[in-house]
């Protein structure tokens, strides 16, 4: 560690930053899992200085070198000085990239990762440089919920999610894209897996990181209204999982109002029609919202991953939403589901099944950008 | 072939026929691509005695040993004897399948393939049993179009379609269903890839082999109604990619009625409102039909193997279907597109996006049906 | 068929033989698996004329337009017209490929397969011509047995056998190279599998088709002496699993001497030192011919497919030559055994064990050539 | 961490140790990549207390919980607590597996990796136990060099080396086998790679880790002798890549003697025979020093996954050996070389390549010892 100058994180301009961020920017806050930096440096060792803090759901991080993943590992609480290389040849350009494993937390309000500065003996080269913009809007699938563990692991802890192993990342790569995740395990367009209608992606869309609260994400303008002057090409939504879960779930006594709530099935076992409109009209609101801040976004609402069950209304309301609006950049396809042999821990797909969603996806965009090459 | 028993194919009870059959079975018309007989025997030798007639689409057809494909061949107008197998253990039971390869033609009034009698020097075991049947509604695709053939072949002849290596067939057999197809390259649900509203798949859908036409055929009672008494456990259609083809071809001049007809786009390259509304009735149309024919089954309109630009037409009404008539029996899923290194010949899937599709409509009906086993 | 001119195969120039031939080219025997022909060819249609006989084994073909398989059949004593292909582009360039499915057969005099004729409407283009040239010297795993075939018919036929389905073709496809096969199911380096020590393959290798006995392919000249002036880059001997299994079988008492001979095992079960040492001096004496009659071949002996045990004693051997000869364009390697999910029919390697050795020998041969080509 | 108990690493009966290991308990130093500890263990937490120290070789460590990857990271010199999982179902086992992914240095005398004690607030259950044990005997490729990083990084640094993606490993956990591993990127049997005859395997092959110099290791009792009383099952060894690359290499100047040593080559490229013969000696003498340390174990030579040159010269020294010794309890196979889309980082095998010789390994046991799952 001898000789490396340490550079504070705002004062590198030769970075190009993953994931949505406020106007925080020193330190620079990690808030969803795959929000990171990106570099291209020379010299022979790389240090990064950061702070985290959590109680029950301690961050994971992973880096990679080249776009090859190096490590990944927890973050207790602290600072810490995490060494990225050493022994590098000093005079070739390494492209290193250190980003978050862990979702965005709305469970544990103490929990953050924070980028305070970097440690090298090397200089700056510009950073990578992306043609296309993705965004991907999702549930537990999207934040990688069992990519990583055990088949037959059932408990919800932070190490079993990942940005790393994950068909978002995977798209991004193979699309040479730059790519933003917003995204939580267990929630919904409409309502959570638990019937809990406070669970809904849209409420917390606007903002910077709605789901990080408490004073300490407060103050790293999570909850500031995100500001969307920067356009992304494609705007990837995944939910309606837990939407089609809160069927089979019981109801769920609101704690702020005191009402249950509970989607309900009829004797037959279909979905019963004032309960899937809700869902349906949350649908057609979020693209609404989504339209309103992405105006040339091109929206695609993909979904299966977990099961097809909700494939009829999500695609009632994406065409009324078409319908309705005129707005003909907005589709929707399944994504093929995960099979038996396909599932990470509890019962989320697996390394294999984000390879297929990724494959699916990466077709999808390269025919519709015109763009030739393979995998 | 000394020793061997003719026995006339309308004799024989222990027999599976597969595909759809109409009055006739003396001889046995076998109509469609998939069209064909099963059966187990004992016995060292086995020859099955056809009679084919075409002028410019010859017939293909294939049997399989146990499972197992073990020749396909061209059967040129006459009348053929062909032994399917010879030298075997004569206790052993061998399970023989025998098929055509060629999809029902509309373009050419002779053809046909006709099976006279089996000739054995064995006995007639009891043949396979189906637990379950599916019924496929297709184009080119479930033709098996190009599933043989060079990448760069874009001829359109015979011998580049099949049953044998066609994503219909494949879901069969993971699923152990029986299977019928009604297929036509070219056409679509409302017209065909040329604008050419004759050639709709609905038009021929309540007639034994719609597509089989002149005299020959009609004796054969390809244009009899077809008679639905035998129900299937679910329809899989896979309609669209010719009515999405119309919208970029030139106009098609009816030469019955010398009226012009083009589906259009508008300015932008959408499609324009009261052409795509075409497609969306006639979607609505035909559930309508195949719910009328087929109470109980389960209807599954899947779509995407060569792009998935009809999706959101396709799900428009079938969304309507199911919330005018409140029959919830009825879905939609995407199949992957087909990858650049996936097609086989003139721009068809090959062999592994047939594989990809039937992957997926396995395990789709797996989980519908709940069974429990793996590909 | 009208319109069609008949060529003798004699008077075809621009045609490519592929397998062993000897002076007989009018009608040309095809005697081996793969032997057959190659052509490129304009016009619509094209038929070939042949003439086949056989009383157990009968001949299987198989044909392929430009490069896909697109038929393959049983074919029983007398003359055959089969059509190759209708309907082509007159004007588009075929190249066309018929060959033999069934191996040379040792145990049924009459059997063979004569091409007389192509009948075609277009004209003959320079056949294709092949920078390299490789020939296959094997067994059963040569022959292609069980390429075709459920994994549970054990049962010894003709219709199992194949060059279709074939680690040779498949080496020489990804190399672009001309193939030879020489190859006898049963048969070994020193003695078959039942310890007949008749059936070794160097007794055969030096005749035009050693195998193809009796009056009428002598007159075919398959008895006569092979003239090597033609020479091949390289020779994969795959031998040496029939003479593992000989060790393994009772005695075989040979009927044309009364002489039981039997391969042993010592009490611990390893070979007993003068057994194998049999094997080891056959695999010394056909390097040693291989070499008289190939004086710049890369020899490479290729062992694995159906289990290792044979490895040391035939590395000894070839080790033996190396340094008793000095000749060092002699090596060995194992090919990838065949896992239990890789089966064809009757214990033989199927169709992925095939590819998986074909890829180990196409990265040799593009190593040994330095030839940069990717599978 | 409040609640949990520290537990002496010298204390813990139940516990597996993967690798070799002296005297030394209290720490318990691990040696090897792939050496480290097994527990099944009750508790919510999990803790382990390391204290490594290095120069420009930091050690690398990855862990595993129920089989299942979930860390990799570097650990700088110093004392380390990380903590392998925490909030996981107190009641429930679980099987945790840590272990050092840097192989074993002989250019690091600092480089040290010990384990002083665990600390949880569960219980320790039975360690795993194994049926079989193997031992791994190697060079880069056993040292999984390149099985990290991107294809095209060439620098050789601690990084890219790993015990989690590794043959070895793979072949051991499909076998339900334990594992030593002894390798060391760039020596050989005979010679190291750029022919500094120093650098053979067996020169430290009976020392408890004989690459482990100076005094702090030596206090550990790395250059203690190996005790050989816990037999393994079988042997592989994966030598003779760098034997082979020296013969390209210039000479090499021993610093010790000054005489300069050099493998030739002669005019035509082949192996001098003198030269190859130290090899052919090295192989032989090697198989003596592992048959008397390992009396009944089987040892099978594997060789061929960065080239085959070295085929001929190893399996002549084994058969010699054979021959010789009268042990049949000796063997080779190649494995399948790295293609060229399967290398890791500079130019050796990844984790594609690994698999693949993983699953020849897998079978070739599973036959040998007549077990019967698949992988």
């Amino acid at each position: 560690m001898t000789g490396l100058r340490t550079v504070k994180i705002g004062e590198i301009d030769r970075i190009h930053i993953l994931g949505r961020t406020g106007k925080v920017r020193e330190p620079l806050p990690l808030f969803f899992n795959g929000s990171g930096i990106e570099i291209r440096v020379t010299g022979a060792e790389l240090w990064i200085d950061l702070e985290t803090d959590s109680d029950n759901l301690e961050p994971w991080v992973a880096y990679e070198i080249n776009g090859a993943l190096m490590g990944r590992q927890m973050l207790l609480p602290g600072n810490h000085s995490l060494c990225l290389f050493r022994n590098l040849d000093p005079n070739e350009v390494k492209t290193v990239r250190f980003y978050r494993e862990l979702q965005a937390v709305s469970e544990d309000e103490r929990c953050r990762v924070l980028v305070h500065a970097l440690r090298l003996d090397g200089e700056f080269c510009d950073a990578p440089k992306y043609e296309r913009k993705l965004e991907f809007i999702g549930d537990s699938i999207t934040s990688g919920e069992g990519s990583y563990g055990y088949v037959d692991d059932t408990v919800w802890v932070a190490m079993y999610m990942s940005a790393s192993v994950n068909y978002a990342t995977m798209t991004a790569k193979a699309l040479h894209a730059d790519l933003r995740m917003i995204s939580q395990g267990g929630w919904g367009v409409y309502c959570g897996w638990d019937n809990d209608i406070r669970h809904n992606i849209p409420s917390v869309y606007e903002k910077v990181c709605g789901l990080a609260t408490g004073p300490a994400n407060e103050k790293l303008g999570a909850q500031d209204p995100y500001d969307f002057k920067d356009p992304v090409d494609a705007i990837v939504v995944n939910l309606g999982t837990n939407d089609n879960s809160a069927f089979n779930q019981p109801p769920f006594p609101d704690p702020d109002t005191g009402i249950c709530h509970k989607q309900n099935r009829d004797e037959k076992g279909n979905f019963v029609p004032e309960d899937i409109r809700k869902v349906e009209d949350a649908v057609y609101d979020f693209l609404k919202m989504l339209r309103k801040h992405n105006p040339s976004a091109h929206i695609l609402w993909c979904y299966g991953m977990l099961g097809y069950e909700m494939t009829m209304p999500i695609t009632k309301a994406v065409n009324r939403y078409r319908e309705e609006t005129g707005d003909q950049n907005v589709a929707f396809i399944n994504l093929p589901n995960t099979e038996k042999d396909e599932y990470g821990a509890h019962m989320h797909p697996g390394a294999r099944s984000h390879e297929k969603a990724a494959r699916v996806l990466t077709d999808y965009f390269r025919n519709l950008w015109n763009t030739d090459e393979t995998l």
